[in-house]
């Protein structure tokens, strides 16, 4: 039988080289979120799908993954979120509170598959939840380590736009306008299309030209915190949602100061509203400053509201996720990433003389010392080990012949340069810690 | 409305504690899979039902989880193998044969739920794949590994049973036994019966006395590899297959000394089958001396015909897998491991007198120098506080009150011992990196 071997659509699948490098980024992302004293918390892949579906909301629930398997109705998880507010809420008792969570994961969502889109992908989400209370500080620590997060993948300049849903509801409150949902939504796409665009589509609504004016002006403010803040000030507008959305973006700010963020890694953005439902206060996206085509490469932002649904208390929230099998596919493709190395191994030991008992006490003891090393066992010549070595991409091939076994010295080539030296073992163990790989 | 927060029967879900130390886990098995040259490749989660059910066979095919999602007909994955068998099939051409990978990730199995079994789990796999030949030095290299993984688990005193299966097949080939199928299916669980149910099962078979006894025989040998490879040349048997067999233990056995693995943490144990089809020659399976009950805790063996199964060309390999999550569970209950640790951070800065610039700024310089900690960021009073780094089980929380604000020198108290220091911000940082977190 012929079988289609290829991933099927919307599925990630590596070279070697490349899936070294996604592991490193893997690597990067919890080591930093760790540095911030998050802690792994893994939550299945399947969940009862009721649970999944009361928090999915009209996009996602057509995207769930759901089918039955004897009497149980399952579904994949579509976020880690969903999951982590379940999470906390059975487990509430046993937590320290605020409670901070990485989770690190596949998430599947059966969207139509297009040029950029995974339908199973990987998100890195750290998030904090708090029991009864949550302050705003923490908001301005997850974006510090959104930014320094994103630095330490080495993509070039981001910005990090951040806005406040309080202060856009508290607008649209104070305008009187009445299809709420249909201008968010617009707002949201406002970056995608152009100003006469996003013009035409307001006027479609319930507004009358006055209002478009504000919307239009208060859509398109963008810029550093004091100056957007003190812009805001000029609509003056007196309602408690909008200045509570004004205080907490100063307030924000000036944690974010404290804490040494770069006020070049962000900005007040008042088109940011991010698509999910759940969120009710501070949101934020980033974007690569040469790459804005990319879209954001990292979102999130408050829910004050969505543990509590699974839960008797209130237990507010503040979170963030890097979908990075999209970040990382794309970033491959614009050539951000260069892959290199295609073994975990440093060295290649290759008995050209055919001594495999000597050859294998060798790797024996480069193992012992934590030197990742491989041995070519296929009984071969030499020139289809040197071949073997040279496409595997390795560093260093050991060589042992005839001349080494006989004089105790091995021959350490090292295969990029071409360089050979005639070491003995220590000396060669010694060599090889000194690399870097 | 009500929701049932328990994960599903069959899923996984640790506490932070049991988290992290998985993690730990999850990292000293990867990691020494490295060790030995094995580079990470990871398949989708999702494969078309066609290639996961060409190699599925009887029970297994019962277990997948498999569903449509518009024209699409999806299983899950059940093993490594089988998506791996793909993948190399697939890449073929860009690949360096023999080709070595590691996976770690979740494989699924919807079987009736009992004490033990999990629906989704983890396995830890390490493949060696061969391009139309495969030396028997690689199956003793994949068994090199098993010894220095399990080991480095600190699970107390194991070993791992080696059989080969062209032993078996030709030794019921010489004895002329029918029910082949039959028979394997009996000895692969005669360690579960006793010797008198096992007769009484084999009598049932179309086996005259001799056969019986003679099977018996053979199948409670087991023991240090030289003395049961004697024992099997008194069946004098003149067979092919059982004589290819006795060969290829006799290598693998002479290779195992080579690269240096202990006589006492292999033997030779005819009754070792494993239950799936696609194995053809060296098998292993791997016991906890002191926890037998846990049963195989790592199988493995040689399958010279599943690669190919995809493919044109013969593709032999041969791997193992480690079923990590049953395994981990399993030591929790038995009290193997301890879980100590329920936090990533090494220590908390608690801001006692309120002033949080100071203290966030303290948080920046450690996490500068890569000292994981984390702030208490909650405006609350000092006993609150206190009682957060007490219950979160970190090992030092920073004092920080108005006395050290005015002094320039910390506190640093150590929640293990009680002990406390003052120490300037310089001396501090110095002091933890010192510590083994």
């Amino acid at each position: 039988m012929k079988y289609n071997l290829m991933p099927l659509a919307g599925m990630a699948e590596f070279s070697p080289a490349e899936q070294l490098l996604f592991e490193e980024w893997k690597e990067i992302i919890t080591g930093n979120y760790r540095l911030f004293g998050f802690t792994p918390i893994e939550t299945p892949v399947l969940e009862r799908a009721e649970i999944l579906l009361a928090k999915a909301g009209g996009e996602t629930e057509k995207q769930i993954y759901r089918f039955k398997k004897g009497e149980s109705d399952l579904a994949m998880r579509f976020d880690h979120t969903v999951p982590l507010a379940r999470y906390v809420a059975a487990n509430q008792s046993k937590l320290q509170f605020p409670f901070r969570r990485l989770a690190i994961g596949k998430v599947y969502r059966g969207e139509r598959s297009q040029a950029g889109r995974f339908r199973e992908f990987y998100q890195a989400d750290a998030d904090i939840i708090g029991r009864r209370e949550l302050d705003l500080t923490y908001d301005a620590e997850i974006i510090s380590l959104i930014a320094t997060t994103i630095a330490k993948l080495n993509l070039g300049k981001f910005i990090i736009n951040i806005n406040n849903r309080k202060l856009v509801m508290g607008f649209l409150q104070a305008l009187k306008v009445m299809d709420k949902d249909q201008v968010l939504h617009l707002l949201d796409s406002s970056e995608k299309i152009s100003e006469s665009q996003l013009k035409k589509e307001l006027s479609l609504l319930r507004l009358d030209t006055f209002e478009v004016r504000q919307l239009l002006k208060f859509s398109r403010l963008k810029g550093e915190f004091t100056q957007v803040l003190s812009e805001l000030a000029n609509f003056d507008l007196n309602n408690t949602q909008f200045n509570q959305g004004l205080q907490e973006l100063t307030a924000v700010h000036q944690h974010l100061q404290n804490l040494g963020v770069d006020e070049k890694l962000y900005c007040l953005n008042l088109s940011i509203i991010r698509g999910l439902d759940y969120y009710t206060g501070v949101v934020f996206e980033t974007k690569l400053v040469d790459a804005p085509g990319l879209g954001s490469i990292c979102g999130g932002g408050r829910y004050d509201n969505l543990v509590g649904g699974f839960s008797q208390e209130k237990m507010p929230g503040v979170g963030m996720s890097i979908g990075i099998t999209r970040l990382f596919s794309q970033a491959l493709s614009l050539g951000l990433l260069k892959p290199k190395r295609k073994t975990c191994s440093q060295v290649v030991v290759l008995p050209l003389s055919g001594d495999l008992p000597a050859a294998l006490k060798i790797v024996q003891q480069l193992r012992k010392v934590k030197i990742a090393s491989e041995i070519y066992l296929q009984p071969a010549g030499i020139k289809k080990q040197l071949k073997y070595a040279g496409d595997l991409g390795v560093h260093f091939a050991l060589l042992l012949g005839d001349d080494e076994i006989n004089s105790g010295k091995l021959s350490l080539k090292n295969l990029d340069t071409g360089e050979q030296l005639s070491l003995n073992l220590a000396a060669t163990i010694d060599y090889l810690q000194h690399q870097t790989n």
